[in-house]
Parts: C-alpha cells; sequence; structure tokens
C-alpha cells in the first residue's frame, strides 16, 4: 500500500500532466489568434480538439478519483489541502457532466457562431432567438448535472468565479447600480468637457512603437513575454512565458495604450505566479475576477491616472507628434460617454451598467424567469433606465457581445467584480506603500509589482477568492472602495 | 463483435488523435524556436513532454495492437492495407523500445548538448568521446530493442527512412564517393572563377522583401504558410499550414534564397498532400529522403538554374542594389568550393563527400568497426581523401554537427538520397511536361507544382520508398540522373 506521500506524488505528477496539455492547448491557441494563416483552421480545430478530449480523460480519470479520496482522510498540510480541494472540484465538475452534453454544448456553440454573426450583420433578432434558447436550454442541463439542487445560474457563475459566492456577486452588482446611476446622471449633466488632444490618425507602427514603450515603462519582463496585435486582444501563457497582444484604432492611440496595460495587468499575475509551483494548483491562477482585478488595476488605477500621465505624456508626444499636457492625457483617458450603447467601448464609469443588464438578463434567463423573446425589449428599457439611453438596432441592442453565443453564460459578472476588487486592492495598497502617485511620477513601479506579488500572485490558487481578499486586504469583498474611487474621481473631472 | 468496417474506423480515429497531438507538438516546437521569449524554455520543456508522453501512450495503446491484428486478417482495399502497414510499423517499434530506454536516451541527448557545445568551443575531442560512446551503446541498445537479428545500423537508418532499404543506400552513396571524386577534382583544377556579384553587406530587412519575392515567385500558398526567421531555418506544419523559417547572412544574400527556396521545397510536398485524409498516414509525407527530394528538387534544379536567375535576377538587382547578370547570378549560386570543411557551408557538389564521409563513419561505430577515441583521426583521413583537405580543428571537423549528440545516427545518408531523387524526378518531369525552362523563365510554377503533386505529394504514405520511386518515374531508384547532371552542370560551368 501506497504512504499517503506516495499518492500525493502520483497524484500531483498526475496533476502536473493535465496542466501542462492545457497549456499547450493555450500554445495552440494563441497561434491561432496571433500567428496562424487563415487556411491553417480545419487543421488546428482537430489538434486542440484532441488536446482537450485528451485533457478530459486526464480529469476524469478513475485513477485522479481514487487519489483524491484517499487524499481527502489523509495528514495533509494546508497547502496540500488547496491542491486537492481546486483538483476535487475540476474532477468532479468534469465527471458530472456526460460526454454527450459537452460535445453538445461544443457543437451548438460552433452552430451558434454564423447564425449570431448573421443575425448582428442583419439586426434580426428573430432569427438568432431559437439559437439562444437552445444554448439556455443546454446550459441549464450543464447546471443540473453539476448539482440538480442548486440554482442554475449560481451553477454557471461558479463556472468562471468559484469562491466569492453568487450572493456576494449580487450584492456588489446592485448596489453599483443604485449607486453609480446618479453619478452618470450628474456627469452627463455636467458641462465640463474634458480635453481631446488627438486629431487626424495614427498608422499601426506608431502606435505599436507607443504601447511598447508602455510596456517598458511599466516594467513587463521581455525575457519572459511578447507583444503582438489580434483582432480581440487578449493575454496568455505561464508564469515563464506570459504574452499580451494589442490592436490598433487609426484615430485612437489611447484604446491601444489602454488595451495593452489592461493585458499587461493579466500577463503580469501570470509572471507573478510561483515558478516552483508551476503545474499545480498553487503555481495557478485564482479565477475571473481576481485575474480582472489585475488587468483593471493597472489600466484604471495605474494606467489613467494623472501621475501616470505625468510619466509618460512625454514619451506618447514624442510617437504621436502631439502636444499634450499630462492633464490632457488624463482627462482624455477618462472621458465618460453616457450615450454610448457598446460594452466594449464604454468607459471606467457607465461599463458597469452594461454588466449589471447583462448579469440581470442572464440570470433571469436561466431561472426562467425572463423569455427569450423578450430579451430586446428587456435589454433597451434597462439601458433606459440605467444610463438613458436606447439602443436604435439590437445589433447594438442585445446583439452585440458573443458570449451567450459562445454559451459563456455567468461569465459577465467577473469584469465588474474584477474592477471592484482592483480599487479594494489600490485603496491597501496605497495605505502600505505611500505615496504610490510619487513611485509612478518617478517611474518606480517595484514596490507596486512588489505588494500584489506578495499578497496576490505568490498565492497561485491556494486560498479560496473570498479568503484570497482577505489575505490581501485585511477585510471581505466591498464595493465601497470601487464607489468612493469613481465618486471622487469623476466628481472633481466632472466639477459635479 | 464489430465488423471489419467498424473496427477499421474505431483504428483510424485512433490514428487520427495520434496525428493530431503529433501535429500539436510540432507548432508547440515551431512556437518554441520562432516565437517563444527564451525565458519560456521550462515550462515549453514540460508542455512538449506531456504531449510526447501522450502520443507514445496512444501509439502503445493495447486496444491498437488488438485493431491492428484483426485487420491483419480482414479484407482492406490497398489505401486501407497501406494505413494498417504504416501504423503497425510505428506501433511495433514504440512497443518493443521500453519506456525507460526512450527516457534514457532523451536524458542522455539532453545531458550531451553543453558537452558537445563546450568541446566544439574549446576544440576539445576527448572531453565529448565518453559521450559520443554512451549515445552510441544507447543506440545500439535501441536498434537491439526493435530487433536483436538484424544489422543495428541497418535498423537506425529505418527509423528516417523505412523503405528503400540500407544495401540500396549503400550503394548510391558509394558510387557518388566513387564517382564524384575525379569531377570535383577536375573542378579544384579549373582555372575558371565563377562570378561574386556581391560586395558589402545587406540589411535583414532588404534580405527578408527579397526571400518574399522569392516565394512570391515560385507559388508559395500565403494562405496556408507564413515566413519567419529561425537560428536554423525549417519547414514544419500540415497541408493546410505549412511554414517555411529563414536565416539572413549580412554578406551572403545568395545563402537566404537558397535555404529558403528548400524549406519552400519542404511546405510544398506537405501542402501538397491530400487534405481529406488528414491525419492518417495517405495524408501524411512518405520519408526523410523523399521530403529532402522535394526540398533539393526547388533549391537546387529551379532555384540554381540559370532560367531561374533570368525569371528573378531583375527583382533580386531591385532588391540588393546589385546590377548582376542571370549568368552572374547563376554563377554565384553553384560555385564550388572544394576547401570548405564545413557540411552546411557546403555547395551543391562537394556536400556528398559530407555525407558519405559521416555515413561510414556512423556505420562503423554502430557495428563495432570504429572506436570512438579514434573518430577524429578517421575523419580527417576521410576528408584528405574525398576532398583534398584536412580540417585544422575538430571543432570544424567531427564536432562540428549536433546530430550525434542528438542521438540521430543513421539520419545523415537521407540528406543525399533525397538530392539524388530530386535528380531522378527532374529527369522525368523535364520528360514528361517539355520545355521547364521556358516555364520557370515565364514563371509558370503550374505544370511543375501539378507534376510533383500527381507523382510524388497526393500519394501520402500510400506507397513504400522504392515502389513511389517506381510509381513516380518508371523506374528504380537510381543516381544515374543524379551523376549525370552533377557532371554536365559542373564540367560546363568550371569548363573542365
Amino acid at each position: 500500500m501506497a504512504t499517503t506521500s506516495e499518492t500525493y506524488e502520483q497524484f500531483l505528477e498526475h496533476v502536473r500532466q493535465l496542466h501542462y496539455v492545457s497549456d499547450a492547448g493555450s500554445v495552440l491557441q494563441w497561434d491561432q489568434q496571433v500567428m496562424m494563416p487563415e487556411g491553417g483552421t480545419p487543421a488546428r480545430a482537430k489538434q486542440s480538439s484532441a488536446l482537450s478530449t485528451l485533457h478530459h480523460d486526464l480529469l476524469t480519470d478513475d485513477r485522479l478519483g481514487e487519489w483524491l479520496d484517499e487524499l481527502d482522510g489523509a495528514e495533509l498540510d494546508g497547502e496540500q489541502r488547496a491542491v486537492v480541494r481546486e483538483v476535487r472540484r475540476d474532477h468532479e465538475r468534469a465527471v458530472r457532466v456526460p460526454a454527450d452534453l459537452v460535445e453538445r454544448i461544443s457543437e451548438a456553440s460552433s452552430n451558434a457562431l454564423p447564425v449570431w454573426e448573421e443575425a448582428k450583420a442583419e439586426d434580426d433578432f428573430e432569427t438568432f432567438a431559437d439559437t439562444l434558447e437552445e444554448m439556455v436550454e443546454l446550459r441549464r442541463e450543464y447546471a443540473a448535472a453539476i448539482d440538480p439542487d442548486r440554482d442554475p445560474y449560481e451553477v454557471l457563475f461558479e463556472e468562471y468565479e468559484p469562491y466569492l459566492g453568487i450572493d456576494t456577486a449580487e450584492q456588489v452588482l446592485t448596489r453599483l447600480r443604485e449607486e453609480l446611476v446618479s453619478l452618470i446622471d450628474d456627469v452627463a449633466d455636467s458641462e465640463v468637457t474634458l480635453a481631446d488632444p488627438f486629431s487626424g490618425t495614427y498608422d499601426d507602427d506608431t502606435q505599436h512603437g507607443l504601447v511598447e514603450d508602455t510596456l517598458d515603462t511599466l516594467g513587463y519582463d521581455w525575457d519572459h513575454g511578447r507583444l503582438d496585435t489580434a483582432p480581440h486582444p487578449f493575454s496568455t501563457g505561464t508564469q515563464f512565458d506570459a504574452r499580451v497582444t494589442t490592436r490598433f484604432k487609426p484615430s485612437d492611440p489611447m484604446d491601444a495604450v489602454g488595451s495593452t496595460i489592461h493585458e499587461f495587468g493579466h500577463a503580469t499575475y501570470t509572471l507573478g505566479l510561483p515558478r516552483e509551483d508551476y503545474g499545480t494548483p498553487l503555481g495557478d491562477n485564482r479565477d475571473l475576477s481576481v485575474h480582472e482585478s489585475q488587468s483593471r488595476f493597472w489600466e484604471n488605477h495605474i494606467g489613467r491616472s494623472q501621475p501616470f500621465w505625468e510619466l509618460f505624456g512625454e514619451t506618447a508626444n514624442d510617437r504621436l507628434g502631439t502636444d499634450a499636457s499630462p492633464r490632457e492625457f488624463y482627462e482624455a483617458a477618462n472621458t465618460v460617454h453616457p450615450d454610448n450603447r457598446v460594452r466594449v467601448e464604454a468607459d471606467e464609469l457607465t461599463y458597469h451598467m452594461h454588466i449589471v443588464l447583462r448579469f440581470e438578463i442572464e440570470r433571469d434567463l436561466i431561472r426562467g424567469d425572463l423569455a427569450v423573446e423578450d430579451v430586446p425589449q428587456v435589454w433597451n428599457e434597462k439601458m433606459d433606465e440605467y444610463l438613458g439611453v436606447r439602443p436604435d438596432t439590437d445589433a447594438e441592442g442585445c446583439l452585440q457581445d458573443i458570449h451567450w453565443t459562445n454559451g459563456a453564460i455567468g461569465y459577465f459578472p467577473t469584469y465588474t467584480l474584477g474592477s471592484v476588487l482592483a480599487a479594494q486592492l489600490d485603496h491597501h495598497l496605497r495605505a502600505d506603500i505611500g505615496d504610490v502617485d510619487a513611485l509612478v511620477r518617478a517611474g518606480d513601479f517595484d514596490p507596486v509589482h512588489g505588494w500584489l506579488t506578495e499578497h496576490v500572485h505568490r498565492h497561485g490558487a491556494r486560498y479560496e477568492t473570498a479568503d484570497l481578499v482577505r489575505e490581501a486586504t485585511g477585510e471581505s469583498f466591498t464595493a465601497d472602495h470601487f464607489l468612493a474611487y469613481a465618486d471622487e474621481k469623476y466628481r472633481d473631472l466632472y466639477d459635479c
């Protein structure tokens, strides 16, 4: 009979193989989105699918279940227990969902894509309704397979954020809806017009140089990463190789800077994970809210700050041929557009109304409290209520995002939860390390990186999300700091 | 009980998974050599090793053995029999070699690399001798595991070229050694000096433009491929996505052109494999001699031809700022350097002496007819005998290549066999489609691509190599055409 320590080692080796195969799949996806010629799609689909199948086989392996059972009763230290907890969760979810349901969801998602694209292009929700209905049904079935006794939306949400609790999420989102509306109203009514120092267009080479400078300034580790362009910017990789992508809008170089800093934040989290634990949950990131907190911290609390533009404004002027003051860059980075109807173009403030709306609609859809056919009407009413605008078309309304087409229901809230957590971390980081603004002005980001690594990155997935937040900040997850930050910043900017 | 057709389908699905995993591994390798930041190495090593392990598990799977046994007695058509033959070969070799031996070879190869690098840098064969001895022993053990009753070198050679026969290989190499020596002697004694239209250096951007033009001219399919730089140029991919890499030597733009055309030839073979058979041996390439025949055909019989430079010379002049005539480019592409001691810098003619020498030494090492300690002396004697030069150091002698360090013993002959087959194919292609020189001058490569696809590419691994050669050319594999081509071309160029 194997000793606990032998069992744990066998178990851990299996877990590592799982991670390596998953990471190999991520390399294939990065390549597909960044490097692969278009004609490569059919073969890449087969390769990726083969790796998914092998990953699923490893994850549902009977031996893994036996090791987990054996280790459950064994004497383990805190880190080992955390590894067992994380792997058990993934194993059980994978085992409970029948293979044919996974297959059906994957197929439905592939089939849905062209239907959604067509419906969006034609602004015709009706042709998409059956497809959405099918995806909602499949996702309900998926949730029931995992746990038939719990709220299906909660189960789906936990796919993306397992350890924060749907109640906490719902409370935070509701509070933002209630408290941000009046701030947004006041900003919309303000007579202040923020600066827009850009005119004309900026070519890709110019913008590429600009975002390289941005990454240099923030301390991106080029020995363990790279920068490329992709239609939909993302970050991917491991603590040894965490890459970022960006894209360029000819007339809006601030978009590339902001998007690059966002992805830099994701990559910096990944690079801060402990290298010696690569391949186990201790060397893996916590879930999507925490990941998003790292991207939003850098994007909003550093990149959208006045001190950052005092540091970086001159470099940006050199690249762009502009002559803007730090204050003008700062204003341009923080302009609020309440009349914008498109989530991915939203500013830091109105963004969360877009998320609250999606959260409420997808939750009600999954719970059966809202019919698919009523989505467009409810969408438009909520837009009116939360932002005071109505989309002119469903294409710029309920058809704008790809998430539901992909079956990613329960994902949206993590965007807002990440921003909220970013503000909470920012608050405590400033309390702990002193004059962050002065450090940013001086381009000395090491203390900031150090604090985030110490309080968040180095823990990997050791702690459940709610515990990690307490560990890092000494308090529970809260929207207090985000609301205070938003109120102060935007009332000052808009003199309202 | 499953019908034959059901068994074959299950078997084929398993075979496809094997290929997909292998191709996923190739994507990781391409990325590692072309894109990956240096710091990514530790994680990539784990990911690649995990895919190798999964591939090995799939290949040695008992079910695969059972399907193969069942299908062996079944009624199958010619294509199905070919698939069974190819998979059986791979399965049996994998099953026969103990996992721990595979592991030991992989480990020895990793450990050998820094030893070889150091020995080469220090020009100190003695420090490498034990490492080489160990690799020779391991490879003997490997060959014995596969078949203890056969010549171990034959077994190793078949790792790279399973179906041409070691006797054929040996006869061809011996004939080249005997018949090329006098031609090389005459060229060396010739008073003709070929043109060298290049002076100064050419930057990477210039050379990159030049090789892009080269690929455009030859008809590379950019929708199914891409061009990048790598320290050691290679080609990799599938019939949907076959990529080439190149490198630039500042003072020698012909090197990049030649190397790019070589890799283009490999990629063109891959792209010509039947798409509908992707994932099975019918959609996979025949082995290394055939692959090398495709690269050498384009490199030597097209890229080093006078008609090609009549077509491409003006473009090259525009890129390089030179004013060379087609004849001058042609001469520069075909200059023979008998005093060169380094294989990878060798010309089309002396190259094969480098291969013959390596073949004879590695064969004798494996058969126990040569002691490791005697390698430097034998190497230098053979260089003197075949090329009339002696390396000044072992660093530019027997330590120059990485192959033996990697354990790739039996690989070298395929380089020469590929060149020989290229000439044979070229002869029959010209007999079949008429005035190829006129087509090349006109930039009309479609008939050439068509002939190669029809006679070689579309067959995948359907035929054993020797049969494929007969199928494509109507005759057995022969060095006649290569020797005639070399004699005519170089006696004309050097007026000897």
